[in-house]
């Protein structure tokens, strides 16, 4: 049984809480917020788990075994390093921290203290962008050309981080789950319309290895909710569209094939090939449901995560580095 | 009466042929192409053109008031700089020229021949671009915050031009046509997966004054067919779907709306407003119609035309940047 | 104060109670179930709602001003009898009785007792038919042509009732709140594919005066899920899609002008007028929210509701008759 | 070689003339219309093809194999029976007659004659319709529960036949060819908004042997254009989306399971399956293309077509049954 205390209980923290209550090899035993209000709204649906308003108590709490942060990203870093201190394991909400070298240390310490650091990728975990990594492992969709995803809607503007750090973070974590190659350098662009430093519009650009590209569109100021994927391979290309309520993963097998003449040196015959489309079935159990029986089998087995302490870092360095290249009108930032 | 001499009869000519012959103050009176099929193709169609296979011919017609240019992009500049000296009136398919010194000089020579350059932007003619650009002109969108344009699709890969020349050419028409200001400079993107060093996909950002950020994402290797451009204001806000059969343009009745209080001089108080959605009906008469029109009114009367030379020349200008900046991974070009 | 007993807290009953408790106007006092579970439920959420076993402790409970009765239809008519004779406001369930002679057996003790029945006929208190009876009460669409409903989707197959009883009492009690017409004779058809007597497949027409002529087409057999009603008068036209998250109800300028010529006596002249389309901000309280405030002034002012027993009775009436049309394949019923 | 003359050359005798031309073993003939402009229409489009304005011009011709009827409904017989006496096979626009006793009169005619009747049932030609048909026939659906067909929009109001008779020929047609069963009996309702006698919304439930209903909405006074036709089986379910450009046939592995239990004698226990959705590649032929080619192959190796006088006769034998029905407010006519 892994015990498990809850630092921050805002809107991310109750929905860890429930999904610990239900995973029946963890105890959801204490959780802690500033605010006196959100304590009493956890007590009310869940008299049996401790509540106070010092993290310390949790982080010193010899009962503890797993403590997660869902607290202000500023804030993960310190609450992080003083729980692996304690000899936690930490699951720690995304982006993991404010800086590349602030995960470094925590990647460092958690070695150390031969504890385990988990980041709150949820969206690795659900059905969707499982079934998306299963088409990329088994070679169904070919080399991959693109990732390209879309994610705009109006608000929630943030007070501290920009869009960026808001929104791209989700699929930022997705990519580098699906492409599993470390990016050369990044390219962002950006606008903040409202004067306060904090771009509510990013275009962020990601070079990989061999001519792999990859583009997120993240905004705050859409009339309309998108929340669009598309990845492109040499054999099939994939169509995510999280908005639908069902049928979100569409597999075209459409592509493109170049046959280079002999005689023709300067012209590529470019074929297009267009078949069936495919709506697999996926699976709908909610990710952080997966997510923690995930963790509970890391630590149990000793596994290794998909959203350890690396794929955290990786991807607070490639948001360190939009974020440069923001500032810079797209400059290319190498990673 | 203009008399219409059109060069180049393949994929796009024969749209003009056509609407020359419906305009009831144009003649169409000669075209030419080199392809003998074509030619053959327009005579059964319409007996009464005169055909040539030798450009020069229409180009020293005396009867020949405007000469439309619809041959690949690199011949533009030689045909249009022989039409003007013979002292015709042009009209050249976009993008205009091949460079942007080639531009000035056509425009140049236009002004000392007294002769007009009409650029072929088709879209901005189209009953939902001047929908939105009335929108824009009467305040009703407030300031314009940015401009977003998606045109993606499998195919058709060119084998003179990039994507950036093929597709964007019509988003960076409609984008100047509607916002009318300079941009300051660009950065653009993109991948070349087949090895023949033009990308077949690109990201491009016009950055303006004003913290005014456009970006145009092209593609031809994507297995749906998207055309969807999103124009933001301090207003209302606009999505237009080109792909829609009916109801192309949605006009939102939502913004945001920024508080600074005066004690919390670090926060900005960010309230969102969402009202009605609107469909305006929309003026369904072909594009190229009402360009002609509209080319015929400036002819007469002497008025300007929202595609003309300076018109053609920015969008080449921001190809051309575009260009530059694509090999550099997103190196800033100033305008 | 109104002081309310609901009576089965399953699937809806739970729903009612949050909406008592979060009422200033009324307390949830007291609850029942035949199943301990179901109550342990309640109790656990809400500790301070009394729970019973027994619907008779409910109804004689001298502090209960309003039953609620959310059990399954054939118990409706016994338990309303019982509270009316008790003294009690009641709120039943939609399908208000198993007959209508049940209902006016309770309509008429109502009248005796001075007592209140509303049923609940949640979807006439959402923003989209609250918006669609503005339209119509004002005269927006001009006169009503037809109306027309589509609720399809994959289950859920009931034991007790067919499909005409679960899925068209939503669209019957709507469409007359809407019409606001008494009909005058139902047609239905439809088919029962698994030999139980209960069918998953109808199609009910109801004829009105003045050539007014509604459809409901329900189906427990649907690969997808519809939910779609179009209302055509003669000045606008509505479609309501219920599946959408937003722009669930888009208003059409279009319309048929019939000229008659004085000559052309047997040629009816057509024209067809296409405008915008609006679509309305609309309300977005939780029904049952509204409902329940509307009962509140109901009560406390003595006014007429919307879905009083009157209206419970001409559903459970069209769905009697369309049951007897079912069975003779589309015998006309008179209402 | 088969030569075709085709009587009627307004909306849709073109596009017969254009097939008959491109297929290689047709010849376009000579074709004939009241109409001088659309003679002269013709003439400039196709000068080889011979034109006269009178019908008897063609069917008496010695060189005339086929004679395509696409004339006004009230006309058909009368044309078609000229033209078999006069030994051509014929083409008969949809619906192939006013009454199923003149149908019936002429595939006596032709039966005597050993001449071939063909109806022009377009639809049951397209790729998604022989798509579907292939899914029926090779079991993949399994049973088939219901056919339901929606096909609704603004216009256009015929002058001589109302909307049954209009649109909902498309729909019947298509279902006798998917399902090749004879119903036993009809039902309509609809409704005249404009009074001069002929529905302009109709309902149209078909019973079939075994359970199987069918259904199909027509409606001219609808704002949106809708095209879908659901098809459920025991084993897979269709939706066939005629309104999309891509994608229009969608297989749904999705179903009911009824399992009985011993003990429950009168329950049913039902569950769902859920799968994966497939839209296959379907053929982008032109239907009438494949159309003629089916027809000269039936002409040339004496084929049975699955478009010829008897399949034409229920579908009008259908209409008529419907007609009947929708005078008398859903009477049950028996076919």
């Amino acid at each position: 049984m892994i015990r498990a205390g809850v630092i921050g209980v805002g809107y991310w923290g109750p929905n860890l809480i429930r999904n610990f209550i239900a995973n029946p090899e963890t105890e959801m035993y204490i959780c802690c917020d500033l605010n006196d209000k959100r304590l009493q709204y956890i007590n009310s649906l869940y008299p049996a788990v401790l509540t106070t308003k010092d993290s310390a108590e949790i982080i010193k709490d010899q009962k503890v075994d797993l403590v997660a942060i869902c607290t202000p990203v500023h804030t993960h870093y310190k609450l992080a390093k003083a729980a692996l201190e304690a000899g936690k394991h930490v699951l720690i909400e995304k982006p993991m921290t404010s800086s590349s070298a602030q995960a470094e240390e925590l990647i460092d310490l958690a070695r150390k203290k031969d504890r385990r650091i988990f980041v709150d990728h949820t969206f690795v975990y659900t059905g969707s962008v499982r079934k998306i990594k299963e088409l990329i492992q088994n070679g169904e969709l070919g080399d991959i050309y693109y990732f390209d995803s879309v994610r705009i809607n109006l608000g929630m503007f943030q007070h501290d981080v920009n869009v960026l750090w808001d929104l791209s973070t989700h699929d930022i974590s997705i990519m580098q789950f699906l492409l599993t190659v470390k990016p050369e350098s990044v390219v962002a662009t950006g606008a903040d319309h409202f004067g306060h430093g904090l771009e509510d519009i990013a275009y962020l650009t990601v070079y990989y290895p061999n001519n792999l590209i990859a583009n997120i569109h993240t905004n705050w100021l859409s009339p309309v909710k998108i929340r669009e994927t598309l990845i492109a391979g040499s054999k099939k290309m994939v169509v995510w569209d999280d908005n639908q309520p069902s049928e979100k993963v569409r597999i075209y097998d459409k592509g493109v094939e170049v046959i280079q003449s002999a005689d023709q040196v300067y012209n590529l015959l470019i074929q297009y090939r267009t078949g069936d489309m495919h709506c697999p079935r996926l699976d709908g159990r909610e990710a952080l449901n997966v997510e923690i029986e995930q963790i509970v089998d890391c630590l149990k087995n000793n596994k290794p995560s998909c959203a350890d302490g690396e794929a955290g870092w990786m991807v607070v360095k490639i948001l360190e580095s939009a974020q440069k290249s923001i500032k810079q009108r797209g400059k290319e930032i190498k990673i």
